[in-house]
C-alpha cells in the first residue's frame, strides 16, 4: 500500500480532486457530443442553439477548473503531486476551450455543415474525451492501471489520426479551394479542432505521468 | 502570522522578487500606454517612433524576467511557491511579448490608425495591466488580500470583454472586407492583443493561487 | 562537492536522464541537418524523402521523451529538479515538432525550394541546437558552468536573429507577393520555422536555471 493509498485512508478530504476532475470529464463528454452534433446540423437556428450550449458548457469547465486551482491552493495534502494536478486541470481546461473555439468558429464563418473533415476531427476529439473520461474515473482508486494506460495510449492514436486528418484536410483545401478567405476560414477552424486534440493527448500525458508513480 | 511571513521577517534577502515584479508591472503600464498611442496616432512617423519604444521596452522586459529566473535559482528561501514565482514572471513576459508582437504589426502590415477594435483591445490590455499592477504591489505585504482578489476579478471580465471584442471584429472584418491580404492582416493583429488579454489572464491566475494558500 | 554531485556517486541510476537529454539532442542535430537539405534541394522526390526521414526522426524524438517522463516517475531520485527535466524534455520535443511542422509544410504547400528567409532560418535552428547538445554534454559533469552559459547566450541571440528574418521574410511577403494563398502558405512556413528557434530558447532558459542552482 502506498503512502498516497494511506493519505486516502486518512484524509477523505482530498477526494474533491477526484469528484472535481470526474465533473470536468463529465461536462467534457457533453462538449463533445454537442460539438459532433454542431458540425453536421443543416440548420443554422439549430447550429446556433448548439453553439450557444457548447459555450455555457464552456463556462462551466472555467469554474471547475477554479475550484480545482481554490482547492489546490487550500489542500496541504493531494491524492497525487500538485503540479499534476494544475497540469491535468489546464490540460483539460484547454480541450474546453479549443472546442469552445472551434463551435463560435462555425457561426463566425458561416460554414455550411457536413463537411467531411470537420466531421472527423469532431468525432476523433470525442472519442479522445471518452477516453480521457475512462481513465480519470480509474484514478480514483488505482486499481486497474493497465486500463488507464491502454485509455493514455488509444487517445495517442486518436491525437496521430487527427493530425493526418488535418494534413489531408489542409493539402486538398489549398488544392480545390479558389478563394482565399475561404481558405482562410477552414484552415482555421480545422487547426482548432486539431489542437483540441492535441489538448486531449497533453491530459493523457499527464494522467500516464502520475500512475507511473504508483506502479 | 504565516510561516512566510516569519520568513519575511528573518530572510529580507527574498524582497528582491517583490522589487523584481513591481519594475515588470511598472514597465508593462509603459508598455500599455506607448501602445495605446501608437493604435491612434495618424503621423506614421510617430507610430515608428512608438514601436521602438515598445521594442526597448520588450527588452526591459526581458532583462527582468531573467534576473527573475537568476534569483529562483540563487534564493533558496522565496516568498512564495517557486513555480508560481516561474509562472507569474513567465506569464508576465508573455503580456510583453504580445504587446510588442502587436506593435511590429502596426508597422509591418502598414494598418491605418484608429481601428475601432484595435482601440478597444489596446484599451483593455492597458486597463487590464494597471490591475496586475495593483494585485502585485499587495503581493508584498498581503494584508489587503480582497483588493487582490477585486483586480483578478476585473481582469478576468476585461479578458471576457477581449474575446467578444474579437468575435465582433474578425466577424464583422470577414462580413465587410472584401481584400484577403487585408482580412489575413487584420486578423492577425486583433489575434496578437486579445492574447495579450489572456496573458494578463493567466498572470492574474497565477497571482489568485498565490493568495489562496495565504488565505 | 554538492550534494547533487554526492546523489551521482551513490546513485548513477539518475545518469539515464543525461544518456536520454544527449540522445534526444543526437537526434535534434539530425532532424535540423535534415531539413537544411530538404530546404534546398531542387528535387521534389528528395524533398518528400527528406520530410519522411524528419517525419521518423520525430517519431523518435516523441519515444525519448516518452521515456524520460516515465524515468521521472520511477526515479525518486533525479540528478536536476523534476519541474527542470520536465521543462527541459518538453522544450526539446517542441523543438522536434516545430521542425516537422515546417518539413511537413514544405511538402503540403508545394514550396518551391532556396527561399532565401526559409533557408536562413533552417540554419538558424541547425546552429542553436548544435549549441543546445553543447549544453547538454556539459550537464554530465557540470565543470564547465562557462561553457553552458556560452551556449545559452549564443542561443538567445540566435532566437532574436531569426525574430527579425521572421519579420523580414513577412514584411517583403506582404510588400511583393500578390497572391494571398501564397501569401498564407509562405507565412505559415516561416512562422513554424520561427517558432522552433524560440523553443530552442526555452529549452536554453531551463539550462541556465539549472545551472544556476549549481553556481
Amino acid at each position: 500500500m502506498s503512502a498516497n493509498s494511506w493519505i486516502h485512508f486518512f484524509l477523505p478530504k482530498d477526494r474533491v480532486f477526484y469528484q472535481l476532475f470526474e465533473q470536468v470529464s463529465d461536462n467534457l463528454q457533453k462538449m463533445g457530443e454537442t460539438l459532433k452534433e454542431a458540425v453536421i446540423t443543416s440548420s443554422s437556428e439549430r447550429q446556433r442553439e448548439l453553439v450557444k450550449m457548447i459555450e455555457d458548457q464552456e463556462h462551466t469547465n472555467d469554474d471547475l477548473t477554479h475550484r480545482v486551482f481554490l482547492e489546490l491552493g487550500q489542500n496541504f495534502i493531494t491524492p497525487f503531486d500538485r503540479e499534476d494536478i494544475h497540469y491535468l486541470a489546464s490540460a483539460l481546461d484547454d480541450v474546453a476551450d479549443y472546442i469552445h473555439g472551434s463551435a463560435k468558429r462555425l457561426i463566425m464563418y458561416r460554414i455550411q455543415p457536413t463537411d467531411e473533415y470537420i466531421c472527423k476531427l469532431a468525432d476523433i476529439i470525442y472519442k479522445a474525451i471518452l477516453e480521457l473520461k475512462k481513465a480519470i474515473l480509474e484514478l480514483r482508486n488505482m486499481k486497474n492501471l493497465r486500463n488507464i494506460t491502454n485509455a493514455c495510449v488509444i487517445i495517442n492514436s486518436l491525437e496521430n489520426h487527427a493530425d493526418d486528418v488535418y494534413d489531408t484536410a489542409v493539402t486538398n483545401l489549398f488544392a480545390l479551394e479558389q478563394d482565399p478567405i475561404k481558405i482562410i476560414k477552414m484552415r482555421e477552424i480545422y487547426q482548432t479542432l486539431e489542437t483540441a486534440t492535441d489538448k486531449c493527448e497533453d491530459a493523457a500525458n499527464v494522467i500516464e505521468s502520475i500512475i507511473v508513480k504508483y506502479a
